[in-house]
């Protein structure tokens, strides 16, 4: 695959502008390699809009993968709006056959009031989010060598588990 | 898109009439700008029979955006009913291709017994919902310069994160 | 519309018969005005077998509407089967784009061995939400003119917020 | 209907054999009566294999009603589990008009060791929905009957509430 | 049956590549015996996005069954999303008629810092779960045969209960 066509889903409730992060990263990866990438952008209002926002942006303009950019508040109903969003994006998926790369930021992944950090991991998840729908798109054995390597998106990886398999001393009831 | 056919879905349950406000302020914008629009209002018991409701308003009355008004109560099983209601608004969306904006109140979103206050959310909220589902229709460049910018339907806006980007002291484990 | 044909599904579960409650509301109402009404009854062992029996009845049986009878028991495990069966009752709603009204009572929304006022919320709650069903069906306007009315099927109605809108004193933060 | 094709879907996770339970119920139903029954049998690891094994059973073996057969675990992570297969058992149920009786036990409904009395349980409920199945095929005038009379699977029926309603002395406010 | 393909989908986030254990696995039994296997790798970023990927590999690569490989975070969050994954594999199988084995490992499953195990654990569950798919493909008689015997993948296998059926001393009540 040479180009493609990816959609950019976000909110007007979120306080981060990730999808100028996305929309750079894009760029930045097509005029590294060559290929081409056109850009479809909607905005709705809160996340739990997104699903249908996306199915749009693949069934109606054509999207062969869409970033769905989304905030959480910290609050247990916000955490409830998150598990809608997600599970409608997992239908919005199926119903497409098209992967939807749910990039959600959650309030209280930070400390209170540290804005700036939320808005540095807000950013870097959207970076790393948009590299995997690159990969994903013009990569695919990229990704496949990835596999089971504790890739995180936002903080540092994980890595992959070193030390070799090892049975417990005494297994579970 | 100069007209549009917006629905209202609403229940007998809920305790404010949101569907009159929504009612008001799309009328409102109807004439400050030179958009039609023909409205559908259907009643039902609950905002679990809120989305067939929808759906019906999209593919039988040919709606291009509905809007679902609801009032959840304060227990634990009311929350579990909104969760229902949110999911099945999730697949009517998805199986219509077309936004329903879910503009549900609280409860206990506000202390018991201000319902001086509920009301005035509900109101606040049901406004802000109705301008949302207009500019997505008529206006969708709006919604793009809104993204990321921290918008909230009923109290104020919480705005964007104006910090610059702050990695974190020490990433969590 | 001048008759229609509802549905029943209940449940060998219940210890209430509120299939008969909602027949004989059914009756009376015909009666009273010059609808006619033909019943559909099917008997399901519970709760969750409610949502197929239901959507059988809609398109296997003609039913235009359907009341879903069931009683939820008072444990954790119950409270999650009622939610498998109410998620069920949307997505039946959905395929068919046909109101099923969920009828259920908990048996916790009485006091523990209150069987007779269980016994009374049941049969209360099966005549409000059949004269529901009926109103949806024959007078969709007196539904509208309910709308953000308060009312509750069982107990008492809550009706209307009669105060005017208050803004907050202070908003949340 | 003198003839059917019922279908049994169990798991190699479980420890009790409730298919042989469910067959030689409706072998002896059979044999009691003039019905012919035919039975397919499918075994799938865990009971999240349970939904498409149903599906399959209807769709691909012509079975016109099924029984799913699975023994959830005592730890939350079992409780999900089985939430999940539940969802799953509606959606197969929806999607082929059929039912599927899900007869699932719990570890924790019988004391931690107990593990005669847990086989009892299994054996009990699965030869009840065996019958339950029975019924639905050959006798729904047998279900009619029987609706708001407090039956149960597994344990001792709970019976109908005999008293008369009995409005509560104060509503909750 | 005599030859098969068989999808893997895993993800990029874990920390341990079960795709290869289940490849050594699948290579040694058709090794074994006449049937010949090939195998359709996918890698995704993480679990939420194992549905799709699962169901493009049964629609477009032709895959009869699918290993879905994951591992979950020890938080709610992770908790939650596993969820989200797991409903999402069971719309995806309910989709295509196709099983997909949902092999997913919590990383609480092991204590806190014990890697060693972890790994131990996954390659342990990925091997039994990828015999599972074989004999579902292969040998659904010697499935059958395993019904109700107690078989766990990972850990040490319950067994079946052989303690003769033994009714409560008392019904709960």
């Amino acid at each position: 695959m040479t180009n493609a066509r990816i959609g950019i889903a976000d909110t007007t409730f979120a306080r981060v502008d990730m999808a100028q992060t996305v929309t750079e990263t894009i760029e930045a990866y097509a005029n590294d390699s060559d290929v081409e990438v056109t850009i479809e952008h909607t905005t709705v209002p809160g996340f739990k809009d997104l699903p249908v926002a996306a199915k749009k942006l693949i069934e109606e303009q054509g999207c062969e993968i869409v970033l769905a950019l989304g905030q959480a508040g910290p609050e247990p109903i916000d955490k409830q709006c998150a598990h809608e969003a997600s599970l409608g994006l997992q239908h919005a998926q199926l119903a497409t056959n098209t992967h939807i790369l749910e990039t959600f930021i959650h309030t209280d992944e930070t400390p209170p009031g540290a804005d700036g950090e939320l808005r540095w991991l807000a950013e870097n998840r959207a970076r790393e989010h948009a590299l995997n729908a690159l990969w994903m798109l013009f990569e695919p054995d990229r990704m496949n060598q990835l596999a089971g390597t504790g890739q995180r998106e936002g903080y540092h990886d994980e890595g992959p588990i070193e030390q070799p398999p090892q049975p417990p001393k005494e297994e579970p009831a």
